[in-house]
């Protein structure tokens, strides 16, 4: 499928959807799924979200009614940011070779879908599910609206990352214009940590080390800090980029022993520098930007593994 | 004057500007006055920005060749971002009672000017300053959409607060759409922070302590770690605030013993609670969610104050 207006028309012919997220869903995959499920049924369809298990408690309230464990047999199943079958949700494994229609926004889409509407230029997925509600002729209701808005700025990281487009700012102009209250969603997503994350990025800080003048930084997160000071995963969200938002800092490396015996490190790098081919050194792999690899051994192993092939590369 | 369109014809009809903008200048009153320079030049008149002592170094690649300290006798002012002229930048007091043209979002505006535009529905002053443009007849630039980019997203906190419009965000897609590079400029203004302000929070961090099961958090600034990390005004920016972006924190308060005797107290606080209120009891005053006082002795001192004030008021 090429357009929006196809899978307007292709949605608007059937009934009875299911719609499926990916593994550790994020607010973008979220936020789709719960504006395309009440879009549907506000055209008197049948429509409901699969009980994806790792659903963050913080969107509980938006996702009450909506979700359901039990599908039918004959459902439609539409799966909403979900690049890969790799990517089912955990629990949700059968659905392979099950979805009928793909809406996606990555360039990696692979195509296991019977339809895949695939428009990689979006910030968010939730840009291309706003103007499909408009095709369909959806009235967005506030709840839509809110539910889009959060799909669009989680996933442009509050409109910073390079992702953000036009489009991402006109969805989210539209959302205000439709009734999305933004303050305090905002509030939540991008102001507030909790105390134990704060606690915890004061203890990365107080122990970081900078090479090369203040152009590389590592940080160590033990396992043993998360659980003393009761830190969830969720709360741990984009942790991984923490160096790197040192003024100066070129490459950021985040190491974290949270499988034991196993080093887990985290780059994030600016322009000029290649965080994928310093992690391929390592067996790991990832973007030129963003990669990751994992080490044998204690934290203090996997710092050693990392300066000895930036030592290599002449980054330090 | 009421109307875009009637700022931009006075704007058409004169020549030889000298833009003006506040004291401790803001992105907004910064990004508003180079746009503004750069679209009265690209009609062909002469247009200068008055050499703001208080420009921050961040902007000073965009102000070059902008700038003038030795204005005209015959200059036309155009104010920008300017409520009141006891905000008259420092060394431009002479130019009170001198302002032919104001052109602001503050609905606490002075009318000091002889001609005033106010749009207090603007998020940032760079919305109007965006139309003013399009009104004239400009060809918007990259070098001006950036300009109205930091405008619009400094005084929006990066599109969280609660000012952030729809039309915010349209002002935000034209720029993107005129070519202003955005990834950049936000990682400079909403990501990266100094080593030493995140050597600073951690401390402040460590320290902080919490009263009524965490609804309020008071934090300490010294400003022996200040001088320590050798950190700057510019790198405190909006330190302030920090308390309250502590999850479940209601009532942040942050104390700075900046100026010697005294400790100076910032308050925010959620809705249900007016930081002005609890400032007054101190001397001091502000908005029901910002508010400060200032109260004579050491940081201690200033602690045991408003924890004095909160416990009078029942919060604590």
């Amino acid at each position: 499928m090429e357009r929006i207006d196809q899978a307007a028309r292709w949605l608007l012919e059937r009934d009875n959807f299911l719609i499926l997220t990916h593994r550790r869903p994020d607010g973008d995959a979220t936020g789709c799924a719960i504006a395309l499920c009440l879009g549907l049924r506000s055209l008197g369809k049948t429509a409901r979200i699969w009980a994806n298990p790792q659903f963050t408690p913080r969107y509980a309230p938006r996702l009450a009614g909506l979700t359901t464990d039990a599908p039918a047999e004959d459902d439609v199943i539409v799966a909403v940011d979900l690049a890969s079958e790799s990517l089912l949700p955990m629990g949700g494994e059968s659905f392979a070779g099950k979805t009928q229609l793909c809406l996606d926004h990555h360039p990696s889409n692979t195509g296991y879908a019977v339809e895949t509407l695939v428009q990689p230029e979006c910030g968010g997925c939730g840009e291309l599910i706003w103007d499909l509600l408009e095709a369909m002729g959806v009235d967005i209701t506030p709840a839509m609206a809110e539910a889009l808005y959060i799909a669009v700025s989680t996933d442009t990281g509050c409109f910073r990352f390079s992702n953000t487009t036009s489009r991402t700012f006109r969805t989210a102009a539209k959302a205000v214009e439709h009734g999305a209250a933004i303050a305090p969603i905002n509030r939540v997503l991008f102001e507030v940590k909790t105390r134990g994350r704060l606690e915890l990025e004061a203890r990365v800080m107080a122990n970081m080390e900078f090479y090369a003048g203040g152009k590389v930084a590592i940080g160590c997160l033990p396992q043993a800090w998360v659980e003393e000071l009761q830190v969830t995963e969720d709360d741990l969200d984009s942790i991984s980029g923490f160096p790197r938002t040192i003024d100066g800092v070129q490459v950021g490396v985040m190491i974290r022993d949270s499988e034991p015996g196993k080093a887990k490190l985290s780059l994030r790098t600016a322009q000029g520098y290649n965080a994928s081919a310093y992690c391929a050194r390592l067996g790991g792999g990832g973007h030129a930007a963003a990669a990751g690899a994992a080490v044998p051994g204690t934290l203090e192993d996997g710092k050693n593994a990392i300066l000895q092939v930036l030592r290599d590369a002449h980054v330090i």
